[in-house]
């Protein structure tokens, strides 16, 4: 007997078969004497059609406030059909919001971070051996609003009551079914892997992989939450995902693409110190993730700043750079949003010298011209025009793997 | 400056274009300087399509609390888009959910009753000068589990505020302008009343004038809130509903009709002291309101006693007597739907004779047969077949007014 944590996002529950599929998977874990949370998203396209509401009432969408109040409604309705359909089967269940599942978050609406899991009343539900069903992706703040996690938020959810219950197993469903080397829909000779460290699985996510948000990754890595990814629609093992894996011969575990990727560069910035730390600052103010730094030296004394942000943060990015033109001079700001990130993940890449000029080749032989380029102990990230993403890919997969 | 309640249905946010009629009706009281709580209903057919999904799940619906956390997520959805709307108006505004704004009820799932409203939220936003947008229908039960107050839920909500923050007006805005002395919609004779008593008010709510919501109008009555039924639609004065209104001439004040009857019949009861008490106690305990008694001599030392309910009750009803089969022996249960219950209201009837001759002598003369009759100080009803409803209402109300 175990306790285990599922999760299936939007389109596992998209419709009535749907949810009854995701029902039945459940219920098999549950009758192995197993007790099961399970964390669901907001059905299929539920959450655009509220999206679509908000903007015939307001362009630009409403107050971010208001937005996670509007958009939290998605998961309730989910958790709650989900849950009738296992009612209909004859099984035990109830279904949970966000804050009565014990979700505390702070208070930055559409991007909350979850600050404590209060488990007593899951634990009260295990106890009467009910299946709980919860509505990921939201949370209540200190003031009793309701917050939204953000995008990937309900992997981060199901990570989260996991490590504050203790669960022996974290699995998340998704589409794929599991962790390849590379996109298998992209690319054909993409392998499978069995197991895969956090740490690798951090840069793959990061990096665009889309099989699991990075948030989760780092909070499953942080509390050593075991993690499964795995088909909802096939039932067959996935991909672990934990601390420690066997070594294999490949050292290259995955090529990974991120097209949600704008490049920001500030022009003619005045070369003296301070400057880096002045600018870095007030983004983190604007919540803005910086993801690739490049600093070059301009004409006449000044110097360029080049960053990556995700795309969707881009505005946020430019308002914090105009905020600060008073005590910042610059010439100007350039928004690039046609760019890609390409990258490589792999334990012990460090120690083996010619992995980064292998890369470089490959992407030179397929003719792509790299624009930024960005290394950590287990990856090698490159910007490139986003119109050979998936050519890059292809290019560097077939040359490692 | 007053404190206003104002309650919108869901026909009256049923799209964005009319979510801004309601922002502008809202912002031009706030203008003035009142403080402003609105309370609003799910937006147009969202519970109804919220009652589909489920039913494509389980044909009979979910469990009860699973119902409420489903339907509940529809006045979330219409309050954030309500509060987005004059947010853009560039007025300050918060929406909360029922729980948020205090409603504390029963664990009556579907048909809860409200125990109390804990104004400290509300009140630290009007302080703020935020008008306060309300989630109707809804409320936390002792288990912190969400539940809805039943049909005409939002009405009895927005009296409930009215009552607890003591507020000088609650106005309640329909798809009419005002009580009638009939449906105007049905009875082209029929006549706006400027005031009316609660008591009035409260048979024709009950009665089925469907213009106001009967538990709203006790509540309005027990805490003595001034009502106003008013347009949602038109921008002129509606009907007031209080304690003592002016005496006019008419003695009768409206004639209602209410579709919404089923009559029940417990055939062959044995004739013993208690079977009425043991009958009724059993209904009571399954939440099932009874409305006209009626009860007569059978053959062999029996009795039948039948008795009418709200047709969605009927169901319930029927559980209940089932149930009940060991403790009291009947011959049998007959339910007739197609019947309908019209009745005319007025203070001061009882001390007018001859006014229910002159209602059985109008329904005579258009042929329509009476099957029960049930009277109080301020309103005689009657039974007839459903068929019948509208010539019976206007053959009535030509008759009286």
């Amino acid at each position: 007997m175990a306790l285990i944590v599922k999760k299936f996002g939007g389109s596992s529950v998209a419709n009535a078969e749907r949810v009854f599929n995701v029902a039945n998977r459940i219920i098999d874990d549950y009758k192995k004497g197993n007790d099961v949370i399970v964390v669901v998203s907001a059905q299929g396209d539920t959450t655009d059609d509220l999206i679509d509401k908000a903007k015939e009432i307001n362009e630009k969408g409403g107050s971010k406030r208001e937005m996670d109040m509007l958009l939290s409604a998605g998961e309730q309705i989910s958790i709650a059909l989900l849950a009738m359909a296992i009612e209909k089967l004859g099984y035990p269940v109830i279904s949970l919001l966000g804050w009565q599942a014990g979700f505390e978050t702070d208070s930055h609406h559409t991007f909350a971070r979850i600050k404590k899991v209060n488990t007593e009343r899951l634990k009260n539900e295990i106890e009467k051996k009910k299946i709980v069903i919860v509505a990921g992706f939201q949370g209540l703040n200190r003031y009793d609003d309701i917050t939204t996690l953000g995008r990937g938020g309900s992997d981060t959810s199901a990570v989260a009551i996991a490590a504050a219950m203790k669960a022996d197993l974290c699995q998340i469903y998704t589409d794929v079914d599991g962790v390849y080397s590379a996109d298998p829909r992209k690319v054909k000779t993409a392998q499978k892997m069995d197991e895969i460290s956090y740490d690798e699985m951090l840069e793959l996510a990061t990096l665009g992989a889309q099989v699991l948000n990075n948030r989760s990754v780092e909070m499953a890595k942080k509390y050593n939450v075991e993690l499964e990814v795995l088909s909802s629609l096939e039932v067959k093992p996935g991909t672990i995902v934990k601390e420690k894996v066997k070594m294999e011969k490949t050292l290259i575990r995955g090529v990974a693409k991120d097209n949600n990727v704008a490049c920001i560069s500030v022009v003619g910035l005045e070369d003296t110190p301070g400057i880096a730390f002045k600018l870095f600052n007030k983004l983190s103010q604007y919540k803005v993730n910086i993801d690739i730094i490049l600093q070059s030296v301009g004409r006449d004394g000044t110097k360029d700043i080049t960053f990556t942000v995700s795309r969707d943060q881009s505005a946020d990015a430019v308002a914090a750079l105009e905020a600060m033109k008073d005590i910042l001079t610059y010439k100007n700001i350039k928004v690039d949003e046609s760019v890609c990130k390409v990258s490589i993940v792999g334990a012990g890449m460090e120690s083996n010298p010619g992995v980064a000029s292998k890369m470089f080749e490959a992407l030179y032989d397929a003719g792509i011209n790299i624009q930024m380029i960005s290394t950590s102990e287990i990856k090698i990230s490159v910007l490139i025009d986003a119109k050979y993403a998936d050519s890059a890919v292809s290019a560097v997969h077939d040359k490692f793997i």
